[in-house]
């Protein structure tokens, strides 16, 4: 079900009237080079690049946290704007681990923010890799009912943390970082959430987990469960890619068809950095123009869900998607799920 | 900021048209009573049920998962409404914490019912205990927009596993359980969101927490320090008490107001079971009657997320709160965040 013609009414041929204000990231500052794993693991120097896709990602020290990526991403983002944390309206986190389990993340974002006595509602919103994506959708439709005039959502992952160093095809992959964007009404403008859609296969649940973390293993005194069970994420690559190659094409012309754009309208193509594999397949699956794609997978690795947002913020900073153009967002992720957004920026 | 009145016009004078087509809850058969814990510390009898306000709440078995839980629920709210899962739009996970860090709760409820292939989106949605009213007020947007027909929020909560059971305070107070909700678009027969609104003050992020389950310690090879820090939930009742003392009536006032309702309209007051001290000083606090405050506390213990629709589910199967009446949810939690909306049930 599309946005235009909506039983409601509510929602213009136009789209949801939103508009990405700015976009900050942020970056632990340690950096890990593709040639340390292929020495740690003696193998052919650019054997670990090449299978990854992946030459360079930052990784977090233990004195760094989440939160602190979180806070210098949105500071960044507000800057950019001329905007006050206390310009916002709504803070969400969206990314697929909180930093402890209660309270959600973002309230404590929202505190590193200076908002502790501000009142501004904060919320987490969760879909794995994923996640930018679905907040980004739902807010607009809060923005778009007049509920928030400016959101923020802001992605803050440190994969680092749970991944098996052993593992050679998920130790590489992924990095560290936040990116935070700043999502308001528009003013007649044209900029827009065209059209936005999500799905979800839940038959790929065990293709990508990270099984400590909940109920089931994490709390009371059960440390030595959560060790035995495994706290390592765990990822399938083939089953992922299969449920995605599927599933994805017609997801994509779904979208497109009720955003009413052809393709080859859209200057910028922002994927989830999901794996150089996934990234190279895009273009024939698809079948979009390699050149508008959005690639930052080699010096930032797989950055979960602030991998979107950071490479959203890629594109603009890059002059590669500017004010008023399409834009694709085009995530894939744990659980599996799928989604694709057009906007016109 | 309310829904009337708003810029895009999109939301009528009757608020969003939503409606809550029935509920289902679970809960696993343990019973833990107030005696047996007054036994473990040699109290003298009654004084633990006359401290929480609880009498009995339930425990899940370690065999027991709040997936299981939250899918036992979810049948129960379909078959209440003749409906199967496959009639879903969406399926959103309003708990506190994940059953596992990786994928997204949702995304393993989806599966567990039977939905695996079907492509319904599935996300979380996590503001701690005000969960559910967050879900059902972000959600109502997106069913006002058009974009889903109807939507399973479902929350399902296990505190026992993160409770000290030497801390006299926390170790009684909480039960588990699950509840669910299915939301779907109203069809002009007065059914409606008429006004939500949420506010944090993370200056009491403290106040409620539960350091594990999250990038700072959980993750891998940190099961040890994770238990150095502390995996048990810790909440401090007066700091939570005071913050919500001091910002709760003019929150409700604005609600009230927003929704164009005088508290003496409202049938049923659906409260978060926060404790008993917090239930006992709602009427004096917000100015409502004692007698159409809904209290299943002593029964069922603090059950986080899960204790709002579980109270709503117990209003409306009681018929303390009956299609067409006015209600009012009012909730409290970990943030600290504090929630009310009304509806028309």
């Amino acid at each position: 079900m599309g946005y235009t013609g909506s039983a409601s009414g509510s929602v213009s041929q136009q789209g949801l009237p939103v508009r990405i204000v700015s976009t900050g990231t942020s970056l632990p500052p340690q950096l890990v080079t593709s040639a340390e794993f292929d020495q740690r693991w003696q193998l052919r120097a650019g054997t670990t690049a090449a299978a990854s896709g992946v030459e360079l990602r930052h990784q977090a020290s233990s004195g760094e946290s989440a939160q602190s990526l979180a806070v210098i991403a949105t500071r960044a983002a507000l800057d950019s704007a001329g905007l006050k944390a206390q310009d916002l309206d709504c803070v969400v986190s969206a990314s697929s681990t909180p930093q402890q389990a209660i309270p959600c993340f973002a309230a404590q974002i929202h505190a590193a923010l200076g908002l502790q006595g501000s009142g501004i509602p904060a919320f987490d919103l969760n879909a794995t890799c994923l996640s930018f994506l679905v907040a980004l959708e739902q807010l607009s439709y809060a923005i778009a009912a007049g509920r928030y005039r400016r959101v923020l959502l802001v992605s803050a992952e440190l994969p680092s943390r749970a991944l098996n160093p052993a593992c050679r095809y998920t130790a590489p992959l992924f990095g560290d970082g936040a990116a935070a964007v700043i999502l308001e009404r528009s003013d007649a403008d044209g900029s827009a959430l065209l059209a936005a859609a999500q799905e979800t296969y839940s038959e790929g649940q065990d293709a990508c987990h990270l099984k400590a973390g909940g109920s089931n293993y994490f709390l009371a005194g059960q440390a030595q469960v959560a060790s035995a069970v495994g706290t390592f994420f765990e990822m399938d690559g083939k089953a992922l890619y299969k449920l995605s190659a599927r599933h994805l094409p017609a997801l994509f012309e779904r979208v497109l068809r009720q955003a009413g754009v052809r393709r080859d309208q859209i200057q910028c193509f922002i994927p989830h950095q999901a794996s150089g594999k996934a990234l190279s397949i895009l273009p024939r699956l698809l079948d979009i123009s390699p050149a508008r794609i959005v690639n930052i997978l080699a010096s930032h690795g797989n950055q979960v869900a602030a991998s979107m947002p950071f490479a959203l913020d890629a594109a603009i900073r890059s002059g590669k998607a500017k004010r008023g153009d399409l834009i694709a967002l085009i995530g894939t992720g744990a659980g599996v799920s799928l989604g694709v957004a057009v906007m016109r920026l």
